[in-house]
Parts: C-alpha cells; structure tokens; sequence
C-alpha cells in the first residue's frame, strides 16, 4: 500500500506509512515538526515527546534539508495545516540522508538556481509551475481530441529549411544534412488534406543569439490545422481554443496559482470573443504611443504590449502586410498588401502566443511566392502537390507552449515554465 | 454551419453541404456514384439523373481522384452503406482539380508509396493507422494523467552522451556542441525527486545504419519515472499500462482495427498480470530453439519472437545480466550479475516494447558504474547530485510508440506508424 500526501483526507485516523523528503523542521523539546514533501504536496508530521517513539524524537536533528525519509504516523484533519491533514508521527526511518542542500531557504541568485535547475525544481514554486504546465498540456490535448482532431506528429528532421537557414539547427544525417524543425505546419497542411482536422505537438527548435525573457532555444509548440477553414473560422477556433486553456487551469489548478500569487481576476474574463484589429488599426494605435515605429513593420514587444494594454482579454492582430509574413500565407484578395494572417496577442504584456492564419492553396501563386521568398522550388515538390491534386482552403495556428504558461502563471521570464530550459548560453544540466 | 461525414446521423432528412476529396466514383447512364471522402469518413453521394441537377449529372466525369469538392444532398439511412448514411445529391461543386493522382487503386511499391507519403495518407487504410496511434497517444496521456502524474518534458538538446556517442546526432549549439536525445530518463530521475510521479512524451533520436522493421531513426517515447517503486512495481505499472492501451483502443478504435484486418482476438486477451521469466529462464527456452544464442548475451529479434510466441499476453523478462544493461540500472542485490531490469515483449514476434528498471541509487556505486562504463563523471555531476541530495528507490521505463502502433495494428514494419518516417536514407518528404 503506498500512501501519498493528497490522499491523506482518505485515511483519516489511520496509521499510515509517508515515503518523501525533509521540506522543512523546527521544533522544541516537547515537540518537533518536519513539513515532508513527496511529490503530491506538503504534510506537517508532529513528532510529540512521550507520544513517539522516544528515538525518533532523539535523532530528529538527522532530518536536514532534503533528507530521503518514511514517516510513519496516524492522519489528523487540520483545518489550519496547509493541505488540511497532518500526521501525528509515531517514527522515522531515514531512507538518504542529503547533506548541504545546495538550495537553502535563503534568496539565490538566478544563475545560480539554473545551474542547479535538477534540484530547483523541488521547490514549492518550481512545483506549482509544473503542474500548471503539465496541467494546459492535457487541456491542449483535451481541446482538440475531444473535437474530432486526429494528433499527427510532424518530424523534427527535415531536409530542407522553409524560411531561410538563419535560425536553424543542423545536423549530419548520415550522408546528407537535416535541419531541426522550427515548425510542423507544411506537414500538418498535408496530414490536414488526408485526415480533415489534425494537431501535431511537439519540440521545435531556433538558434536564435536572443536573450530576452520571451525566448527558449528550445520550445514546444502545438499547431492545429484545419481543411476548409479560413482565417475567421481559424480566429474562432483559437479563442474557443485558450479559452478552454484558461478556464481549465483557473477551475483544475487554483491551488497552485495560489502558491504563485497569481491575480487570477487578470484570467477570469478571458472568455467568448476576443477583440479582432486588423493590422492597420493596431499600428496606428502603436504610432500614437510609440512614434518611432514604422508602419508596415512587424511588431517588437514594446508594441504589442502597446496594444495588448488597452483590452482586458487577448487581442487578435489579423491582416498583417503580406511582405513580412511567410511565403505560404495567403493575401487577403480584395488587398493584396495585407495577407489573411492573424497573431494573438495575451493580456498583460505577455506578447504573441498564436501566430496563424489562411494558407495560399493556388498552386501557381505558391510557386511564385517561393521564389519570391528565394526558396528553391524543388525543395517544395512534395508540399506543392498539395496545390495540385485536389487544394483547399485551409488554415491553422501555432500555440507556443512556454508563452502560455508564463503568462497563466504570471511568470517574468519563460526559463522557469519548462523543466529543463534551453537558453543561449545555456545547454546545462 | 459545417457538416462531417462522422455527423451525418445526427441529419437524417436534412440536406446538407459535404466538403471532401473524390475517393472513387462509378456509374451508368441513369446513376453515377461519388464516394467522398472528408477526413472523418467516407460517404457515397448518390446522382440519380432526373432527381439531381442536370448540370452535376452532365459535369461528373470532372470528378476525378482527390478532386476537392463540394457535395449538396439530402442525408438518408442507409445500412448497406460505408457508415450507415448516404447523400441523395442534389449538386455539386469543384473546389479545386486533380489531375493524374499519383496513387492509384492498382498496387504501388512501398519505396513509391514513401516517396508520396504525403499523399499517401489520404488512403483509407494509412487513415486508419493514424487513427489508431492518435488514440494511443491519447490513451497514455490519459493514463499518467488520470494516476497524478506530472508531465515533465525532457530536453531534447543535451550536453553530454549518456551511454556513448556512436549513435547519437549532434549539432552545433553556438559555441558549443549539443547531442539530440535518445531517452529522457535522467531528467525524469530528477522530476521524480521533485513531482513522485512523472513522465515525459517525445521524439527521440538514434542514428543506427539499420533497416530492419523495428528501427526508426526519429521516434517518439513516453518515458514514466516513480519514486520509491522497485522493480515489481514497475512491472505492474507497465502491465496497467499496456492492457489500459490495448483495451481502450479496442472499445474506441474498432472500426479502423476492422479496416486493418487486425485479428483482434489476438489482442483481447491483453489484460490483468503477465507472464514474468527470468532471464535465465528466458535465456533457457531461446536455447533449445536457438542453439548459438549465448547465454549472457543480450536478445536478438529471432530470440525475442521464440518468448513471446509461447505466450497470449504480452511477456516480461526481468534481471538481464548486468554487464549487457546501462549504468544506471540497479545490480540485484542478492545476485549483483543480475541487474533489477525488465524488457516486456509483445505478442505475436513484435518484439520488445518496454525497457525499464530500478536506478542505482547508490551514489558510490553510480560513481564507480559511470567510469567502468568509461564515461566522464564531470559530465554526470548533477545526475549525481540526485544521489547526495536524499537519494530514494525508483524505477520507470520507457515505451516505444512506434512499435506500440504497429503492434496493435498489426503491421508488418514501423515506417507505417507515424506520419513522416525517418529511416536510415530516408529524410524525405
């Protein structure tokens, strides 16, 4: 029988046995407290003199910091105990013990915490953070298996880049050369073709020499794409979409954006329709505060915050200029300028979480469009037959996983919403 | 409002709008047949001449293979049909031509076939297989998330080779050098230590110069990680697991295993406990069949098929001698040639699934383990802190969904299981 700490409210008056590590202790010499934690949250274990085991109580000083330990005790309902139940404790049996926790309760600087990120991450915080991610992964999954989308992973290994070199990771793939996907959406245009709804989910990668706190080296990403949607459907489903995202986490985690003080009156309203600026709204709105900016230019972050500052819910950006998106967005057919494109911008200053929009499906301006762009045609032969038997409208997004989460959780900087970040200048541990 | 064929139930006597791709068409003089297909299934689309519009009747022939289409009809019951519904056509539309799809209803060659994955995967029988590995997917999500999992992604850039570099890729990551992952377990070792209960789901790389039907050179991994579970435990884990998987895609994904032809009373008896052999026993059994297998050695295909075809349930072969398993793995302690691993094979001579065991925990023995092992111990210093800092029993594994796929579908070779394969000379489309 294996006892775990959320579980506790099931046993109540039971002995059981806690399996953990030494969170915290202090104590007297009539009463001693070790807060334990073991994955699924935190138990004060009460160690009464007289009341336990006259050992446990002597050798309680070998419980430091992160100590590996089974606790064995009977359940209490404590209203005032954090989690609501604590255990007064019979005896310990230390498992390992864990000398000079590197990570005190003390303040550390950031550097510091990153390299030592594999034991940062027991900490309450870096806990709650987790779940919150591990917690809009199974809604992103939930949204759209639970609406008919078939999961069609992309590859990472790709033999030609589709946006220019620049940002792309290599590889020798035994006598030819792969580069690391930054994106699965031409392959989701063709699992679309065949299968009508599809996602792919999954890591992508830019070798981008930016340190800001908006960007990972490696991050995930998942893209929905849909045969017969055009770029209002697809703004649709994207709301429908971080709605869902939001008001899951606010009902399923609330507890853990307690611990991360999170202003969740800043999420609650994050529902029903979006407010939609086409691009030229948005960047007189941004010339007003920003004079520097130049129209027709793609937006930096102080921009978007410009915009994202004056609406309560997340803003769509559609009808971005043509000549600073992707080969494969399609024009808008009243104005070629503008292309049928839409990004959306989070609440708060958080920026771009989706970037998206209605693909070019005639096959003649694709193969203008690529060489435009100074692709090379036959690198594109397999995602232009898609042009050629049977096109069809279609569109999709990309949602960045580290974005999203930074933002739900009121995170500053997206290093600390993955496990294992991976920065510039940063590959370790 | 958009009607999918999967939903035409819910119209019976309604006329409705299909949007899809030409799949097959017949017909005489009085009737022509249109099978459509849409990406959720497939629904004929019946022209009779008089009822329908005399230009949709005239134009038919226009409809050739994977033309995009739109269809307007009245939806009717009909049991005879694929699905249970039809469409009594009123009209039709094109949206866009094909013209000569290369994949025609004669045989093609698998290399042709993999050149044309792209369109490949519009074939009924490619679809189905796609469906059944995004249940899969979702069935292990499922499944961790359900138990109180944390989802904890592991990095796919890493710095050093965990079990030698011959078979890892590597690219340039700025200054310095990056390997591609083949396993998250360390880092789940790690969010063990910090979240009890974790895993890890993605794409892992191995540059093996193989062909065989089991080997892809990207493929994907759900790799769960517990603290304080032993070896039997991790076999129970597994064995929920795999019967959680196989029985829900029985329930959920009947219609496209009756598609494959999958003999499903083959995976019926996939549930409660598996047979457990111990090596030697295994090793006992493959050499009456297999005279010049060496005892000691690992196994190869042939051996693994000559186990598990004496069995209905998937098999476990625990405690592989130590000197063929990786560091990491614990040695038995009452027997230290015997290490505290587990492979679980599958049925039917799909071979091997499931590797997995209890981690060493010992931070002398990993110590001495990583450098008989000739490997750097600077570069394993913070999986080592994992051992100084409260070191705890725990075990995991990790589950090949490829093989998963084929497995349960049924196929003959992994290239089939997920949508874009990479095989050693294949990094196309």
């Amino acid at each position: 029988m294996r006892y775990y700490i959320d579980e506790l409210h099931k046993y109540v008056g039971e002995t059981v046995e806690l399996k953990g590590w030494v969170y915290n202790t202090r104590g007297s010499k009539k009463i001693k407290f070790l807060i334990l934690r073991d994955g699924t949250g935190l138990c004060q274990c009460i160690f009464f003199n007289g009341d336990c085991e006259d050992e446990a109580f002597d050798k309680f000083p070998e419980l430091t910091q992160e100590t590996c330990v089974k606790v064995t005790g009977t359940v209490k309902a404590e209203p005032r105990s954090p989690g609501g139940y604590e255990l007064s404790a019979k005896t310990f049996e230390v498992i390992a013990t864990s000398q000079d926790y590197p990570i005190t309760p003390k303040e550390h600087g950031v550097d510091f915490l990153m390299n030592h990120r594999h034991l940062w991450l027991r900490s309450k915080k870096q806990h709650a953070v987790m779940r919150v991610r591990s917690e809009i992964i199974n809604a992103i999954r939930s949204f759209f298996d639970d609406r008919g989308f078939t999961c069609t992973d992309a590859p990472i290994f790709t033999p030609n880049a589709c946006e220019g070199t620049s940002t792309l990771f290599s590889t020798k793939y035994f006598d030819d050369k792969a580069y690391l996907s930054q994106s699965g959406q031409l392959y989701m245009e063709a699992t679309a073709a065949a299968l009508g709804k599809v996602y792919c989910f999954g890591p992508t990668f830019r070798a981008e020499k930016s340190k800001t706190r908006r960007h990972l080296i490696e991050f995930w990403m998942v893209e929905p794409e849909v045969a017969f949607n055009d770029l209002y459907d697809n703004m649709e489903l994207a709301e429908q979409f971080v709605e869902y995202i939001v008001q899951r986490t606010l009902k399923n985690k609330k507890h853990e954006l307690e611990i991360l003080e999170r202003d969740i009156s800043k999420l609650e309203p994050i529902k029903g329709s979006f407010p939609r600026l086409h691009y030229s709204e948005a960047a007189e709105m941004i010339k007003k505060e920003n004079p520097d900016f130049v129209i027709g230019d793609d937006f930096g972050g102080t921009d978007e915050t410009i915009i994202s500052s004056q609406f309560d819910k997340p803003v769509f950006v559609h009808h971005f200029p043509t000549a600073i998106k992707a080969f494969y967005m399609k024009e808008e057919p009243e104005d070629k300028q503008f292309s049928l494109s839409c990004d959306l911008l989070a609440t708060e200053g958080y920026g771009e979480i989706i970037g998206g929009g209605q693909r070019e499906e005639s096959l003649q301006v694709i193969e203008s469009k690529i060489k435009e762009h100074d692709l090379n045609l036959d690198d594109f032969s397999w995602y232009r037959d898609l042009r050629r038997y049977g096109s069809f409208p279609h569109s999709g997004f990309g949602l960045g996983i580290e974005r999203t989460v930074a933002w739900i959780c009121g995170l500053n900087h997206v290093r600390e919403t993955i496990p294992f970040p991976r920065l510039y200048g940063r590959l370790h541990p």
